[in-house]
C-alpha cells in the first residue's frame, strides 16, 4: 500500500459496510421532521404514552440513593434485578421457568440481531426472512455477510408450503421472524400457523428468533403464544421497552438458553462492555411502581383509537381496488395498491401535497422488491393528521390509479 | 441440517465468537468484589471521583425541561450539542478546525472499536497494534477475523524500528495505538516518537487510530500532542468521558474525517440505533456547568497521590531485580520480573494472601504472551490498601523471586 495518501478513503472501506442497504426511513424523517408535512413515515412511539411522570420518579430515586453504583462499570449481562423482572414476566406470562440467566440486557433490540449475527453467522450462512421484513433487520444481519433466503406473507402469518420448500433445500443457521403484528405489515401469526412453525423446526438444527416489539399493543385482549411454546430447538426471544416504555433509553433484551447466552455476552462485552446503568435502573424502578401496568392500557386505548380511526377514514376515501388488512395491534397499516403502481413515485406527488408514507419497496430485499405496497403508520399521528392526511392521500390515490390504469392499458 | 434436536448449540456458534480471548479480567473482578482481597486488578475509575452533584444537577434540568424529546428516538450520529462540545475541545486544545460533523458518539469507546471493525476490516486484513495492548480491543477487532500484528513498546512508545520493519512487509489497514498512558504499561510516547510516527504514516493507506482514555489524567501538566498532529491520513481519534465524568453512562466518542464518519453512522444504526439520549444529555448538561472544569484537576490529584504512594511503597518493598516504570499519567503501574519467573503462578499465591492484580500476559495476543510482567492499578484503591497491599506483594516477591531463581538454575 506504498501509494501516496488518499483524498478519499473508500478504497479502505470492508465489503460487509458496503453491502448494507441504505436506510431510506432515516431520510425521510429528515425530510418531514420540523416541516408542515403529515407524516405517516415514521415508526415513532407517541410522545404523549411516554410515562414521563413515573420515569422521572424512577430516575429520581437513582439520583438520591445509588449514584456511585450506577455511574461505575458494570457486568455485561446488565442489571441483574431487571433480568430478574423479565424472567419473571415470561413466568407468568407463558408459565415457562425462565430464569434470570437466560436474559442479556441490550441496547434496544436493535443490538440483539447485532450480537446474535456475531454469535451465529459465519458469511455465507443461511437466514430465513420473512418477506417483507424489518429493515433495521436487514441491515443488522447484512453486516455478517450471510444469505438471505424469503418467505412470502399471508394474513395469518408466513405462507407455509413456502417454509416447509425452503426448510427442504436449505440449511438454515438463522430464521427471523415478527410474529406479533409485524413491521412493516401489521400482521398477526395465527395461533395454528404458530404451532405448525413450532412443529417444523423441531426437525432443524437452526436458531429461530422471534422479535417482538409490538406484542404489548395488543387491541383484541387475547394473549398471542410465542412459537417458542411450541418448539423446544434453539429457539431465542428479543424483547424491547422502546414501544411500551420509551426508545430513547435504549433497552431491550435476549432470552435464550444459557449457554447461548454466555456467547451473546462475550459479544456485547466486545461490543461496548455492557448497557448504560442509568437506563437500566431508571426502566427497573419504574416496572416496580405500584401503577406502573396500567400504562399499557393507555397506549393500547390510543393506538387503538389511532388505528380505527386510520382504517375508517380509509373505507372513506381510499380508492376500492387497494387492498387493507386491518391490524389487531401494534403501529402499522399496509396498503397493497394494483401491480401496475409504483408506490416510490406516489410518494413524490404526496410529499409535495404535504403527506408521507414509506414506499414498501424499502422493506424488502434487493432483487424481490414489489412496488405497489405502503407502509402507514397510525401510532404518532393526531385525530386531525390522520383525518386530513388521509384524505389528501385517498384523492391522491384516486387519480394516481387513474392514471397508471390508463397508462398500463395503453402500453398493453 | 436435518438432524435431531440438538443439546449443545456449539455447532451453530460462529468461527469469529470462537476466537475471541476470553477476558481473564471478568473472572477475578467477579473473585475480588466483595471479598476482602486488596485489588490492584481492577481498571476502575475510582468512585469518590465520580462528579455525583453535578451529574445529579445534570441529570435534574432533563427531568425538569427536557423529558419527552429525550424518551424518543434520535439520531444516530449522537445529540448535536454534545457533538459541537467535543469538537469545540479540539479545536481549544489543538487549534484544529473540527466541526461536529465528524464527531460520532459511541457507547464508550470500546463501541468505536466494534464499529472500526464493521466499516474497515474484512476478513485477514492486517491490524498493527502494540504489544502489550488493551484486551478490550483484541477482543473488539477479533470479532472481524483480521490477522494481528505487534510491535514492542519501549519507555517512550513504540518501537520505531520494528515499526518500519513492519510496514515494509505489511500491507496494514488500521494500526491501533494508546499513546498517552497506555493500557497496560502506562507508557507515554514522546513527541519526538509521535512526529516520527506520523511521518511513517503519511507514505501509508491504512487508517492510523489513536485511543485516549487516559490522556486527561496527566500528571505532568504537559499537553500531549496527539499524532494526528503530525499525520494528515487517514487519521481518528477515539475519546471517552469513563475516566474523567462516570464509565456507567457508556458515553465515548470517534472523532474522523467526515467520509468515514458517514460509514461509521451505517454501522452505528445497524448495531444499535443510536446511543441512549438520557446519558448524552445528562454529560452536555455536566460539561457546561461553571464548575466542571475543575472536577478534572481533583482526579489528577486522586490519582498522583494514589500513583507515588504505590510506586514509593514499590521502592520500599520490590526486590531491585523487578524493573517499574514511573508512570507520568493514568492509572497503571508495570512491572517486570526477571524472566524465569510466571506472574500466573505468583497470583495464586498472592490471592491466598488478599491481593489480586492482573499477570501482564493476558495483555498479549496467542502465543506472544511474556510471562513476567504485571499490571497494578493504583486508581481505586485507599492509602490503607495500597500500603498494606504493595508490603505483602513485595515480601511475596522476595520469596516467589528467590525460589524461582534456585528453581532456574537448578534446572539449568
Amino acid at each position: 500500500m506504498k501509494t501516496k495518501k488518499l483524498k478519499d478513503y473508500s478504497e479502505l472501506y470492508s465489503e460487509k459496510i458496503e453491502r448494507i442497504p441504505k436506510s431510506f426511513l432515516r431520510e425521510i424523517l429528515k425530510l418531514t421532521s420540523g416541516s408542515d408535512i403529515i407524516s405517516f413515515a415514521g415508526g415513532l412511539p407517541n410522545p404523549e404514552c411516554f410515562p414521563i411522570k413515573n420515569l422521572r420518579k424512577a430516575a429520581e430515586k437513582i439520583l438520591e440513593e445509588d449514584m456511585a453504583n450506577t455511574l461505575q462499570y458494570s457486568v455485561s449481562e446488565g442489571f441483574l434485578p431487571l433480568r430478574n423482572w423479565i424472567a419473571e414476566n415470561y413466568r407468568k406470562k407463558y408459565g415457562w421457568d425462565t430464569l434470570p440467566e437466560e436474559i442479556l440486557i441490550t441496547n434496544g433490540s436493535q443490538q440483539g440481531l447485532d450480537l446474535l449475527g456475531k454469535v451465529f453467522i459465519n458469511r455465507s450462512d443461511t437466514i430465513l426472512l420473512e418477506r417483507p421484513s424489518y429493515l433495521g433487520a436487514i441491515q443488522a444481519l447484512s453486516m455478517y455477510q450471510p444469505n438471505f433466503i424469503t418467505c412470502g406473507l399471508e394474513e395469518d402469518g408466513i405462507n407455509i408450503s413456502e417454509l416447509q420448500e425452503n426448510l427442504k433445500y436449505h440449511t438454515n443457521k438463522l430464521t427471523y421472524l415478527i410474529p406479533d403484528f409485524q413491521n412493516p405489515t401489521g400482521i398477526c401469526y395465527s395461533l395454528e400457523k404458530r404451532e405448525r412453525i413450532g412443529k417444523l423446526f423441531e426437525d432443524y438444527n437452526g436458531v429461530l428468533v422471534e422479535d417482538n416489539p409490538y406484542g404489548e399493543i395488543n387491541f383484541t385482549g387475547k394473549t398471542q403464544l410465542p412459537i417458542k411454546y411450541f418448539h423446544n430447538g434453539a429457539s431465542i426471544l428479543l424483547g424491547t421497552f422502546s414501544k411500551v416504555i420509551a426508545p430513547g433509553l435504549r433497552i431491550g433484551w435476549i432470552y435464550a438458553n444459557q449457554k447461548i447466552i454466555n456467547q451473546l455476552v462475550i459479544a456485547k462485552q466486545a461490543s461496548d462492555l455492557h448497557s448504560n446503568t442509568f437506563a437500566q435502573k431508571m426502566i427497573y424502578n419504574y416496572l416496580i411502581q405500584e401503577d406502573s401496568s396500567e400504562h399499557i392500557y393507555q397506549i393500547i386505548e390510543t393506538y387503538k383509537w389511532n388505528c380505527d380511526l386510520m382504517y375508517e377514514e380509509i373505507e372513506k376515501h381510499f380508492p376500492s381496488e387497494i387492498k387493507i388488512i386491518k391490524p389487531e395491534g401494534g403501529m402499522f397499516i399496509w396498503a397493497q395498491l394494483p401491480s401496475y403502481c409504483n408506490t416510490w413515485n406516489l410518494l413524490s406527488i404526496c410529499m409535495e401535497r404535504g403527506v408521507a408514507f414509506v414506499p414498501g419497496a424499502t422493506f424488502y430485499l434487493k432483487g424481490e422488491e414489489i412496488h405497489n405496497s405502503m407502509r402507514l403508520s397510525y401510532s404518532g399521528s393526531s385525530t386531525e393528521e390522520i383525518k386530513k392526511g388521509i384524505q389528501i392521500l385517498g384523492n391522491t390515490l384516486h387519480e394516481f390509479l387513474q392514471k397508471n390504469k390508463k397508462d398500463y392499458y395503453e402500453k398493453a
